[in-house]
């Protein structure tokens, strides 16, 4: 009989659910809108009523090992949330452990989105088979996972991998989280529009392009996407916010190479769908900020899993934490 | 009866041994210097040597278990040294592991100078107990070494934990490495050196002081010692020079704190004789460049294994990787 585990991916705007078998099949992927706005009570209610509907389509709990948790920030020994959750108010500070273990009477795994997404790229995609591998997912925000020694790394608090908020410039942007530069300011969904904004705001009259005019005329409608577009046009000015972009992005690929010297670095995440383009680009100004030993011996790839990598992630991680690792 | 391992620490200057028993007891540490002008054959000859000295002073080969080797840059599987050993000429691409194999028949493990100093302070010293340590040695150079899900990270080739090379300031200085604004360039022995004289060079006639005098007379003879011996005194241009160090140290704190989320990050080196000042000014800093999350959950300390923690750490590399850690 095949042994099956519950995934539930905690995001900003949707709640997904899958079911995964130890042979790596998955099923009932689920989407639900989360409806941050109306808190974290409100949260948790919905990701309960999820496990509920996924096991009624499932149709037997029997041989359902866990549930797994993928999380903005992390969960701590006492199953509360901490670090940061930003797009999900008081998010932070709920336990949601507990209500879920008491309700369906199962181990709760829980860890990093960035961490789940990470996972399910090691374990089916990008990093099959490598022991040390970082991966960064490029999305609202930019979040990042570790595997070191073939083992997942949460750090001490499962708070580790937040490498969207190490610093590419100093002297940069203020961020969110209070400090200045971060790469995710630059090189996020909502950092590649900021980038745009302000490289066609500073083009002289002389240099317009098609895109910084659209730029102009409807700043708030911009997406990263739009950027993307852009850019295989080769319109000069959106090629200009990618180099931007993607020197800013080699900067902390730079920094995974030297703290980490990993086998891979995998870029993930939304902002990917422009993938080709942002590793090419980022391959050329990695070695400005790597040491040669450490970057010769590593490779830069795009993400594989695609969008639902860290619900897949999040399940692995029952079979990952109880050491039911059949599917590897 | 008891085990042992001998322990090598090969360093610009002085190769040092030591023997280690796996009740944690050390004899016969010897020092001699490394002339490693003389190259990259004579240096491992000298290793062969002091191995050699170190069991005739111990009296017998019975229960040795094997021979680990500390040594700037990685030793690949073929047993051949990679990455960056500046200071040792024609070191880079020797085949340590062979002829020590060869010459004693016994097992020979091998790790960055940087990582053996931490394995010494995680199993004897300030990381003691802990599963996720950063370590970061500031001494002529700055290394780092990594101690993540209770065991010592390698990366995929050994090379990890390069923190000293990771850009503190990316207009700054240009590092030896190619790269630009290493924290090693501000913050180690030679980078505080530096720092000092560019301080002492930028300030008016009317805001000299004693110190700054002296490094104008003699800036050739100015050591991080003498820095810190002035910071004690309280003159103001030393104590300038103090704050710039520790705030580029606290940016690379930072990244560490971000990216592994540690219970502990451990200062260690030569440098931190002048420990508390640079462990205080640093905290001042800290909280500008990570996030607060891992920051509130992680400690900042001085190393406590002293100046011998890296051939400590090598002989101890031996019972780690051997599965024999008996004295833990």
């Amino acid at each position: 009989m095949k042994n099956y585990a519950i995934g539930i991916d905690v995001g900003g705007t949707g709640l997904k659910g899958v079911v995964l078998h130890d042979t790596g099949v998955r099923s009932f992927l689920t989407r639900v809108p989360t409806e941050a706005e109306k808190g974290g009570k409100s949260v948790l209610d919905k990701v309960l009523v999820l496990i509920e509907a996924i096991i009624d389509k499932h149709g037997t709990r029997k041989n359902l090992l866990g549930i797994g948790i993928g999380t903005p920030g992390a969960v701590n020994a006492s199953g509360t949330v901490i670090g940061g959750a930003q797009n999900l108010p008081d998010w932070e500070g709920t336990n949601i452990i507990k209500p879920i273990r008491q309700r369906f009477g199962l181990p709760v795994k829980t860890a990093n989105d960035a961490l789940a997404m990470t996972l399910a790229e090691w374990r089916f995609g990008a990093g099959k088979g490598l022991d040390n591998i970082v991966c960064l997912t490029l999305g609202t925000g930019i979040g990042g996972g570790i595997v070191a020694n073939g083992r997942i790394y949460k750090g001490a608090h499962g708070l580790a991998g937040e490498l969207g908020h190490i610093s590419v410039d100093y002297d940069g942007v203020s961020c969110s989280c209070g400090q200045k530069g971060c790469v995710e300011c630059y090189a996020s969904a909502a950092g590649i529009v900021r980038t745009a904004i302000g490289v066609c705001a500073g083009l002289s009259q002389n240099r317009q392009t098609e895109f910084s005019k659209l730029v102009a005329a409807k700043p708030r409608d911009l997406t990263s996407k739009t950027v993307y577009d852009y850019v295989k046009k080769r319109d000069t000015a959106a090629l200009r916010v990618n180099e931007i972009v993607c020197e800013k992005l080699a900067r902390i690929v730079g920094v995974a190479i030297n703290a980490f010297a990993p086998e891979r670095i995998v870029l993930g995440g939304g902002v990917m769908n422009a993938g080709k383009t942002i590793i090419d680009t980022t391959r050329k100004y990695v070695s400005r900020y790597s040491l040669s030993g450490s970057r010769s011996r590593c490779t830069l790839v795009k993400a594989r899993c695609g969008e639902n990598a860290g619900v897949i992630g999040a399940a692995q991680l029952v079979f990952e934490e109880m050491g039911r690792n059949k599917n590897v």
